[in-house]
């Protein structure tokens, strides 16, 4: 039985459960923690579901930013220093993720707060989670402010990446299920995965293949 | 063992290598169908994997789109009639979601060349995918064009939704995975998804506890 939602319902809902439903109605997310350093050297950790895929060449991606929330202080952090890393989230410290989502005082790390491990590679002024098995560093690109609801979109652009080299393919694609990687659901569903298949290139004349 | 790129490897890796690398680099991600209609009356369908959340109030969300790519139809299309149609993919037709991707001239339907079937409810222009078990009808919002790598980001707006009605929580939650909505890694990688928990609003004072 399916159940018909309108316009006008989703207007009228109360805002804790608008918020709850809309979160939850795109599908599965991207789940990375977002490691920034002010110009104090103050280390910052802040988790997102709004990581996605801008292009390959240059290798860029977007983060959707609201000013208004916890996530402030990477904002101020990345158009600060100009550099953050992108760690994956495992399994085994999904709640501590979770828990960087509290709104914690400026002068708090939420590595502490939160039970992470601070990892620092020479000549990169961000963190790193210690924990996670891939990790990247990115440098910010672009601030673009979407009018519609006052969102701030950060384009970064990818310039280190480190990965299980067990997960690497021929091909080029990094088997993020057998490094760990979880996904979740609306704000708060946290989920492991399993691979149906991977899929041949789509041509017009013939049906996909399973490549394994 | 960790494999460490730098920004010189991923500039020199031949161009097939780094979009495969860089699109599985950002973990899961929402997938997918949209559904739209030029003026003419031809339906298209299109598979994607960069919706994601822009607030809930109102209901936005944003898409990429490449203009040089089979998405160009949607982008068109979406312009053009100011409707469209988000329709998640489930495990028993993702290879037929996948087909969409192939580069079918524009008299083609991907519904027909795919194996889909086109569902149309009444004063809605745009088609539904009938064998999807969550469907959103969306209006176009807003263009941005992405001077960083010319793609254009797509801001729709949420009207309608439809779902299945034991996969609604009473806190507004939806249970994508009950519903059989499935994620997706890279260019070409399919996932089925288990649960590991829902966990509680994160607050400093304590750590999240499961709520299912």
């Amino acid at each position: 039985m399916q159940k018909k939602i309108n316009a006008e319902d989703i207007n009228n809902f109360e805002q804790r459960y608008r918020a709850t439903l809309i979160n939850s109605l795109g599908g599965f997310k991207s789940l990375v923690l977002i490691g920034t350093r002010n110009k104090e050297g103050k280390s910052n950790l802040a988790i997102f579901n709004s990581f996605f895929h801008l292009g390959a060449n240059p290798p860029l991606f977007g983060i959707i930013i609201r000013p208004d929330s916890v996530e402030r202080h990477t904002l101020s952090n990345i158009l600060e220093t100009g550099v953050f890393t992108v760690n994956h989230v495992n399994e085994d410290f999904y709640k501590q993720a979770h828990q960087t989502s509290a709104r914690y005082p400026a002068d708090v790390s939420e590595f502490d707060a939160a039970g992470l491990t601070e990892e620092n590679n020479p000549g990169i002024y961000a963190p790193f989670v210690k924990e996670s098995s891939i990790k990247i560093t990115a440098s910010f690109r672009q601030k673009i402010d979407i009018e519609a609801n006052g969102t701030i979109m950060i384009i970064g652009k990818i310039n280190h990446i480190s990965l299980p080299e067990n997960c690497l393919s021929e091909d080029g694609f990094i088997d993020i299920e057998k490094a760990g990687t979880i996904t979740c659901s609306g704000l708060d569903s946290y989920h492991t995965t399993k691979r149906l298949s991977r899929l041949t290139y789509a041509k017009p004349d013939k049906l996909p293949q399973e490549i394994n």
